[in-house]
């Protein structure tokens, strides 16, 4: 049997990733395609429980070192117990995030490095890299947008530091499609669900046989 | 003020690491130093945290990679929240466990190398060594009548395995202190308890001003 392609869809916040996803995974199916949809961190018993001692607590319950090895171990688990045997098995595995994330939201920091970031996935995850890796970006005005209509808040306390976060995990992604074109694809998120859907099929059409 | 000093205590199941642990604290408290006494995995708030997931549930619960970033993430928030601020300020700590258990037990398995392991801690610690470890050993018929008398129990399986795995563990730390003899030292834990704790403090006789 065929190995199942693996597909990592990333993306800040408000920018739609669930609906497309979602989205993503029925256009699949529909062309006979088993898809197997999962996130990170989690997707897995033991990558929840990990992400439940990321998520819960205060904000400064980890130091940045701690929290990179502990979404590493997160994706160990899910690699080793989800996607690998779902791709050996011939499925399509959809994951809403994965390494990427850590590279722009842990590796873009003062402490850690992009190396440091990869060499975790190495030793965790033997290095698995997707298949493709679909970007899905809104320029800073319209992210921000849509993040207050969802929320239903807008301070300029929050504008300010989401503008700078924006830029910072905005210029990895752009960092990351360059290094790989192959593999990581930008995506343009602002128009109509329905057509941001047809643009992400047309960016993985080359790995459906 | 000048910086304390690491110990760190090695040595597996039923070779008194307690009992000579609080008896070296002691002794150099004795001689007016400030010593703070820890253990692994665990001594923070959230290395205990992590270490809740990695003794509970089923034996088969990690497989050895996320394993060996859980043990690495404890680590890091023992070192970051506990450790070097204790150095810092001019107290000693002796740890119970640390990285050359990581070493011993999980990098010298199938899966994951010494070299996998290190980088872990290059990352989440970075690279902290102790400034001595001391590493209690018994011969495996010794090791084995301690751990009888204490848990009751003495099956053929058990002796079986325990001693594959005495043997394998007992060698990594063989190899550690012949990389490293200025760090590593063997310590005969055979004797009185007393003996031995004066072992302990010749070993490290040197490293008090």
């Amino acid at each position: 049997m065929a190995r199942g392609k693996f597909i990592t869809i990333e993306g800040g916040e408000g920018v739609g990733k669930t609906t497309q996803i979602n989205a993503l995974a029925e256009a699949l199916r529909e062309k006979g395609i088993d898809v197997v949809v999962t996130r990170e961190p989690g997707g897995t018993e033991g990558a929840e429980a990990i992400r439940q001692l990321l998520l819960g607590g205060s904000a400064g319950r980890w130091e940045e070192r701690a929290e990179a090895l502990l979404f590493a171990a997160a994706r160990s688990d899910h690699v080793a117990r989800l996607i690998t045997p779902a791709l050996d098995a011939g499925k399509w595995v959809i994951s809403d995030r994965f390494l990427d994330s850590s590279r722009a939201y842990q590796g873009g920091g003062s402490g850690l490095s992009d190396d440091d970031i990869l060499a975790l996935h190495k030793v965790g995850s033997g290095g698995l890299l997707p298949d493709r890796t679909l970007v899905l970006k809104l320029n800073e005005e319209q992210a921000a947008e849509r993040a207050a209509i969802r929320d239903g808040v807008h301070s300029d306390r929050i504008q300010t530091r989401d503008k700078q976060f924006h830029d910072l995990v905005h210029r990895s992604f752009h960092r990351f499609a360059e290094q790989e074109p192959k593999r990581v694809r930008l995506i343009d998120a602002s128009g109509e669900p329905e057509s941001i859907t047809a643009s992400l099929m047309v960016e993985i059409a080359d790995l459906i046989a």
